[in-house]
């Protein structure tokens, strides 16, 4: 749909995969930079435990700048901004934490993130993918939402062989350990 | 009515529309600068998630400072303060997204707001107005009130046609799908 | 009586009308300055409604401050305190707005308050005065303390015409719209 | 007692009146200068109410430290404590705010307060004191612990005279109604 | 036994009697400095009133450096921290303050604390050593834990004097009712 | 197994063992120096307790960087961030401390922690190792992970002593009651 087409070519903006009550759903991370002294502001009724996926995606990328190719003068002269749309709905959880860390890179090489890609998965501060529940819905409501690629923890690649494969036969499934995989397939 | 048309000359004062309880109502967003460090003070009884709209709308204005016309200098130097007058009444959710960054950019570029225009519509950090709810009752309270003219998000269309047009025969309906149309509309 | 001649002679005093579960009362702002950076303090056992109408009173001032004939050092060089006593009362509600403002004023400017005045009316940041409730019990506690002039938003002529002339004919009523007209009145 | 005679001798200590579920009791109020940037810390199992005495109490004495006879410069590179004992009691209320402006003078001042006083009274910021509650237990409570004198508010007057004469013939009673005369009696 | 007499060759380390639901127990109090700025952290799982009793020891001995022989080079430029082990169980009172007094005064010094020694009393900020509850108990949890000496308040002689003397045989018990007794009394 | 060999090639990570509802388990705490001012940032859905011992862990070691080998410059000048993963779980009590104290170590030393070891304890602030519970649990769920060498407190032997032996003859024990020994056993 020309709403994911669309998100594509801005920086800072990824999609992630959310399992609530009602199903899976996508949302959206947002980032963006602005002048200031390398701090770093949460919106969109963030929990707490979502707002120390932002922390730690930070940290990691203050200790990894260089591999990032992240200049260190912008980490510390510019803020960084995270928000998560659709105010009204509290969000929580540690599995946009691949997403978050993401858009946060997006943002600071101001480059886009490849279009038509999901990601879910918690991050480590040494750098890890964790696994995440409610793969199969995540997935469901990724293809109903026209999404063609997602990166998933390699340890969640059990949850997908369990999956009827006629629902996925539209949908590249990445399996990842590591962070950096993640920023390799999804900066491009 | 007088009211309204009064408003209409002082920067940084929006109509934005709220749906409570006992149906739709017209509410005032207000900002003022003062000579400061770039803080944002938010007052009016507001809730969590109506603050964070307006700390999203600044984030935004900060970054795209330049396409809006607004000063550096004024952001660095200035602080912004943002209230929703009746402080009795409690007010939150993310519906007055697009007033608050409308009425920032007016007091920032000290330009009023056109007359007799409402807004309603969540906003997003890369520029996005999202849909918001309670439209039915929010356009009767503005033409109620003697507004003219309203900003809607795109997607929320489909909700103004299936009103009775004999009701909304004096509204101009506005649909957008980005802030710099909110701004390009209400700031002239 | 000798209580209110007295209060009129400091700067900073300003008489307010106060509704509450057993009737109307009087209740007295009082704001001092010292030296300092700018900063704001309140006391009194206030609600955070009413911590806010110091806090527009402040940002009102701060942008207005060439009108009201208030020197830009003071309001950064100087620390104000406002407080309402009788701290073992809490108190809450936007209606002391306008005393707050000319309480702080009459601080700023060094000039006592006119004598056996008293105020009633929420503030905007715009400098707009609005209505509030309880307009008959304040003005009958008003008389009884022996205050011989109060000042009202315009919007509450309405709930003054209901009250017995009887009652109120010792009392002069000035409507305001605008909170200079506010200080106008009240510091001469 | 020897208890109250030695307290004398040291600068910031003053007596204070309590009234508490179990009757009237006297409670001291000590403060302390230590070097630093004119900081206010609080200790004694305070509420807000009592917290907010001190506050009050400060403010008031940075506005009028000349006739009080303070030094600005102490009030700018000293801290001061305030400490209510026996931390395991919770303690309340505006009536410790005349003893809390009393010990504080004597400790910026660095002269003790007159022996066998006590006093009870709160505090405004425009230097008025007001009447307080519980004057009949908080008066035996003080001839009890060997107080000779104590200071109260013009409006308690009232409350003495309802008192049987026997019980306080041992006792000088001080009417005062602004905090200058509280200083003036208790600092010699 | 040997864990005591370790104890007491690490400057910072004093030993407290605590009484619980359970009965009489020790407690270590300990400090340590580090280059900082002057500020005091605590940890320990402390209520805000054993908190507080760190706070007033801190302010005591800013006041009174000098008779206490502390450089104020240390005050200035190292952070102290105090620390009451066993994290799991919340610790709450005034009895401890005594103890972190003398902990935090054997830190700056780098004096250790005599050994098989103990002690509980409140302090307060003139310098005075209150009573505190529970006294049999905690003799006894003393005794058993291999205390030979215990410091307590004068006021609580009386407590000690209504226990069985074949009991105490073997403890030494100084009464003290001020702060510098303690000092003198514990550092030597 | 080949995570575990994995993570011991990281400075900063070290294996802890944790006690919950549903038997032991193994934890990662984790932590990474960034530029900055020294301050310490923790994540990981950490309740009080648990943090606190990060606070401990890093006074302990800004006491004794000199004999821990320790720069002075890095805890001046890097921030530290510790993170415990698996952020959807909650996580308290002080019986990570020793492992939080020699991820710390490790990470200023850029050195990584000897592989297949885990340890449970919990830390004081003048170096002690305090015993902490669930041993049984703890030990089973270690073997069961791959863990070959685990660090206990010396007064935790009687804990591991009423373990039926066949259940731990893969695994190594270490006794300690001082964390420079910990530090000795993990760091090589
Ligand atoms: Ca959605
Ligand atoms: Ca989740
Ligand atoms: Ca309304
Ligand atoms: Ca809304
Ligand atoms: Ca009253
Ligand atoms: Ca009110
Ligand atoms: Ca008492
Ligand atoms: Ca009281
Ligand atoms: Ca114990
Ligand atoms: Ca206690
Ligand atoms: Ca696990
Ligand atoms: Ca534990």
């Amino acid at each position: 749909p020309s709403t994911l087409s669309e998100v594509s070519k801005v920086p800072g903006v990824v999609t992630g995969l959310a399992w609530t009550s009602v199903g899976g759903d996508i949302l959206f991370i947002e980032s963006i930079l602005s002048k200031g002294k390398g701090t770093l502001t949460m919106t969109g009724n963030l929990g707490n435990v979502m707002k120390e996926s932002a922390t730690i995606a930070l940290e990691y990328i203050k200790a990894h700048y260089e591999e990032l190719g992240i200049s260190a003068e912008d980490l510390e002269n510019k803020n960084i901004h995270v928000h998560v749309p659709e105010g009204a709905t509290p969000k929580d959880g540690p599995s946009a934490g691949i997403a978050m860390l993401t858009s946060m890179v997006s943002s600071y090489k101001n480059k886009s993130v490849k279009p038509h890609l999901a990601m879910t998965g918690e991050i480590t501060l040494r750098g890890k993918v964790l696994p995440v529940g409610g793969i199969k819905e995540k997935l469901l409501a990724a293809t109903r939402a026209g999404i063609k690629e997602v990166i998933l923890c390699e340890a969640n690649r059990k949850d997908v062989e369990e999956i009827n494969k006629d629902y996925l036969k539209h949908l590249k499934v990445n399996y990842v350990s590591k962070m950096s995989e993640v920023v390799d397939l999804a900066i491009v």
